[in-house]
């Protein structure tokens, strides 16, 4: 087992830990790392659930606030070991798992180790499994087997952010639109009926939609409804009996699950829809006292989140959450994915700042 | 090896070669059992190549016939061995082959072995590996080794033709039309571009697009424009940044092959359009000599043959040729395939008129 030293700076840590691969399903390495490490530290106590590790502090605050980043990534694609790169000039780390989000959970695991005596009592939260179905997700598990550890008067992810605070996230739905038609052979069309002739309007529906800008307790979000896959055919002479689009549709926090499932039967209005997946975005909740101080401890302007994180989840469990982390997020699952060291150093730097302040 | 008695009738002959089962690629039982049977009969040359036997009178008649039929079959479902059913109260036979074609084939061997002096010289041609691809097509290999085997004034194939005598057919043209577009995260549309909305025009091309009906030498061919497959996506997260269509051009042997290809490009003017298979038609050649005694003999109205046969195999070499079989096409390759036995009596009973008439 790799050993961490938790006293690197955050830099060398974020290296240390995409070093060790831990691709979704082959967290077990880094867990065991991460427990060995954490386990060591008399200021914290250790709950491990499969490759889930939560440290805490019970120093008897009045408040607590829970710290999460997932230790897993998407697959390799030729992009490890770590590499220095020069970007326009600016020093990053490149490789899997850099921006997302090793990066932040180094920066977790050096303040874990370093802040013995926080203003707020801290649970941290290293888990597994958030690249792949939600059934998998650490989270949803300790959700269901360890409830109270999530208790806490607000929640900071460390998914990648720039550096910048985002508040809240987007919802995300995912269904299935269809068509049906009657199989025919090709060489007599006008015996069947064409399925996939008969998506043209559905997909004049997606062309032609414009989706909402949204403002949610300050901060306005970009809805969007597309097409992400589409499918049909039987064979080269067949008239296709079936046709199937799957659509997502990101929808602002402020519109319910209800509603947002609502408003995709009514886009595609006289077609067969399913919704196959479908998780509520989170609002902001930055007018929580926690979640202001936060804000302006670590100086950042905050900004909506779009993709779908597991801030939704602490927001559903009534505890207001941000994203707060290195990393540009459009970088994620990128084969080029980097990280401006300036930014881990930066995220470092306040998060210290606003756990210290007394 | 089965043996096969070619003095059977041919509806029990039907029966004997659609009980030897002969997929595509599997046909050597059945091309050894036919092999053997012709092979007995002195008033025939017979040639094998590969699992193709054929089987030549020389009598130094003025005129020539090749005669042939497909020995290979789609795959079996569920639907052999043969059974004898009613429908509508009408005597069948149900199971694979029957309608495409062995019953075809079997009327074929029937007279092989029957007409030892017929009016004509007959080269009779069965041969495997129709129902896949063109490459692998027994006609095609022979065309490249034994072309000389191909002479003739005239040719009947036995493909299913409710045993009315249908005429040349139309053109097959399969081209994958394309849209681009930009990948990028679903929660981030607008970075990227999505090709399936760019396919909607297309679709809607295709769904308003009106195909011809097209006279040839009297016969009426009913053209086709159809999608038989779509795909596209990237995950269920991505902005899909392609997508592509299969469609399948029917067209009028009036038409040639590079008319058929300028259509398709205008009708798709725009998009990217890669044609991937392309066979001419044939047109119906009903007015040579030999043509109009057949038609005349058989007592049939000739109607249009819509699906692309080896009829236009022949026509490209310059042998006029038809179709002339039992079974209903429609019912080719259909789990419930069965023919009528009072077509396969009747196909029988126009081509020994024809071929024996002095």
């Amino acid at each position: 087992m790799p050993d961490l030293d938790l006293t690197a700076s955050s830099v060398d840590l974020t290296r240390a830990i995409c070093d060790i691969p831990s691709v979704s399903g082959e967290e077990t390495t880094l867990a065991d790392a991460i427990e060995a490490a954490v386990g060591a530290l008399p200021h914290l106590e250790v709950v491990r659930e499969g490759d889930t590790i939560i440290a805490r502090t019970n120093l008897g605050r009045a408040q607590r606030v829970v710290i999460a980043g997932h230790i897993d990534t998407v697959p390799i694609n030729d992009n490890l070991p770590t590499r220095d790169v020069d970007v326009d000039g600016e020093p990053h780390l490149w490789g899997r798992g850099t921006v997302d989000m090793k990066a932040g959970v180094a920066v977790q695991l050096r303040l874990a180790a370093e802040l013995v005596a926080p203003r707020v009592d801290i649970t941290w939260m290293w888990y597994d499994h958030e690249e792949v179905d939600a059934d998998l997700n650490g989270l949803t598990r300790l959700s269901r087997t360890r409830p109270e550890l999530f208790a806490g008067d607000f929640a900071i992810l460390g998914e990648p952010s720039n550096g910048q605070v985002e508040g809240g996230c987007n919802g995300n739905l995912r269904a299935l639109v269809r068509t049906t038609g009657v199989r025919a052979h090709s060489a007599r069309a006008w015996v069947g009926e064409n399925a996939i002739h008969r998506a043209a309007p559905l997909l004049a529906r997606l062309a032609e939609y414009r989706p909402r800008d949204v403002e949610v307790e300050g901060l306005v979000y970009r809805e969007g409804l597309n097409a992400v896959r589409i499918s049909g055919g039987v064979a080269g002479n067949v008239i296709p009996d079936a046709c199937e689009v799957e659509v997502n549709y990101r929808f602002a926090p402020s519109r319910s699950a209800e509603d947002a499932t609502q408003h995709v039967r009514d886009v595609f209005a006289g077609f067969e829809v399913e919704v196959v997946d479908l998780a509520p975005g989170a609002r902001p909740g930055l007018d929580a006292p926690l979640a202001k101080e936060f804000v302006a401890a670590v100086g950042a302007e905050p900004k909506p989140k779009y993709g779908w994180t597991d801030v939704a989840r602490f927001s559903a469990m009534g505890v207001p959450a941000v994203n707060y982390g290195p990393g540009d997020p459009h970088l994620a699952h990128h084969d080029q994915e980097r990280v401006p060291l300036a930014q881990i150093v930066s995220v470092e730097r306040g998060l210290r700042a606003w756990l210290s302040a007394s």
